[in-house]
């Protein structure tokens, strides 16, 4: 019931031929820690180990010094909740002073998301020569090793490319750029090197793109939201062969 | 001055050699975001396109739908922050209802932060070693390419193993189990599939380890923050080489 993985039916391409097989995907998982009965946190997570994940989190937080503060951590897998009393009664993430507070990101939420309304096509061909050009581009990857890069393209090519050490930033710079400039996003294409997540998959939503395309693996969820919302989910494009999840009849195969 | 990479001094080492070298690691930066005056979020990033992030975050979180809605933005490089004014006037992230809130991390604050006392050592036969066998342990990976992996270990082998799909969660796995079932963690050894930012660094260094090994890049503030703390950090170790950033005392090398 509660397993690490899903399977979801995928097209499997090459440059030769296509495949419909089924493929295990990563199980994305929201569990909420409470603390002395105050809402902490929403983790992102894996499934497993849920116990181990709260209290090691509460210990990185500063929030216990050992197995003495707790009192009683209880863990409700079906709602994704972890109560956790302690000794100390702190219920609150210690931010550090001088404008540095805590690392905070939204939590996905698709209600209200509209589903994407494209008609525009991509051939496998072009995936691989996107993908080409994009690693290419990737020039601080190169050095580092230490990045992650996203690109906003038409059916033609890379239009804005930017990179960052955060998968989650480098698309909000691709798409900060769009609206300073006045860049339609409509009927566009999004690449990027990292893992499809949820919250990836509604940042891409929010600018009705209809098309992502992933180095990286993606997550159930994330499967679940381009399905829902009319993405085409195309990822593992590596050398010359790809997945894609979700609304394949975007990439035009010419019957093979 | 605002540089995306930083040089340091390295050990390079390989089962034939080791060279000190210069190599050029990524950097991470602290962008915290006001809007309308009020702190709303901190985002550790590669410092470039700051301006665009911010827009980029804003436009994901809900907070602007669009350039209109932005009356001012001004960056503040050296102090890392951004003042955006919008419009609307809304000034908090909006958290979903139903006990899924935003996603909150603990901001890299080092202070009190003690350094790490230990004397053990490892060679690198023993690092590439380690690395094998935890790259061998990591099924799901295998079976999904989305997931990272954390494990803990003495001189002699791999003591606790931890997946998940983020790479901090994954180290929080490990130390809460070390934490319930009072497995000490002095004198032990991490290793991380994942990337080492100044955070991954701080809960290392919470658990008194002496040495990180990682499969993949440090950034700048990782590196220093394990120089400060008389942390071996040790990264890039793929195939029979890897990459010593601090403290290379503890890596035996018998004079190579």
């Amino acid at each position: 019931m509660n397993e690490e993985t899903e399977r979801f039916p995928i097209l499997q391409v090459t440059e030769q031929d296509t495949n419909r097989i089924e493929d295990a995907v990563v199980r994305e998982y929201a569990l909420t820690i409470f603390l002395n009965n105050q809402e902490l946190v929403t983790l992102f997570c894996s499934p497993t180990n849920l116990e181990y994940l709260a209290v090691g989190f509460l210990f990185s937080e500063g929030l216990i010094k050992g197995k003495g503060d707790i009192k009683e951590i209880v863990v409700d897998v079906q709602r994704g909740v972890v109560q956790a009393e302690t000794e100390t009664g702190k219920g609150r993430l210690a931010t550090s002073g001088g404008g540095r507070g805590a690392f905070f990101h939204g939590a996905p939420d698709a209600r209200g998301q509209r589903k994407v309304k494209s008609e525009i096509e991509i051939s496998p061909h072009k995936v691989f020569a996107f993908m080409d050009e994009f690693v290419q581009r990737s020039e601080l990857f190169k050095a580092t090793g230490g990045v992650h890069s996203a690109a906003l393209c038409d059916t033609e090519g890379i239009l804005v490319f930017k990179e960052d050490i955060a998968r989650h930033n480098a698309i909000d710079k691709v798409f900060g750029e769009c609206t300073l400039k006045d860049i339609p996003t409509d009927d566009r294409i999004v690449l990027t090197s990292g893992r499809i997540s949820s919250e990836i998959l509604l940042k891409v939503a929010k600018r009705n793109i209809p098309i992502l395309i992933s180095k990286s693996a993606p997550t159930n969820l994330g499967v679940k939201l381009a399905q829902n919302l009319d993405i085409t989910l195309i990822g593992f494009v590596r050398g010359r062969g790809m997945n894609v999840y979700t609304h394949d009849w975007r990439v035009a195969t010419d019957g093979k």
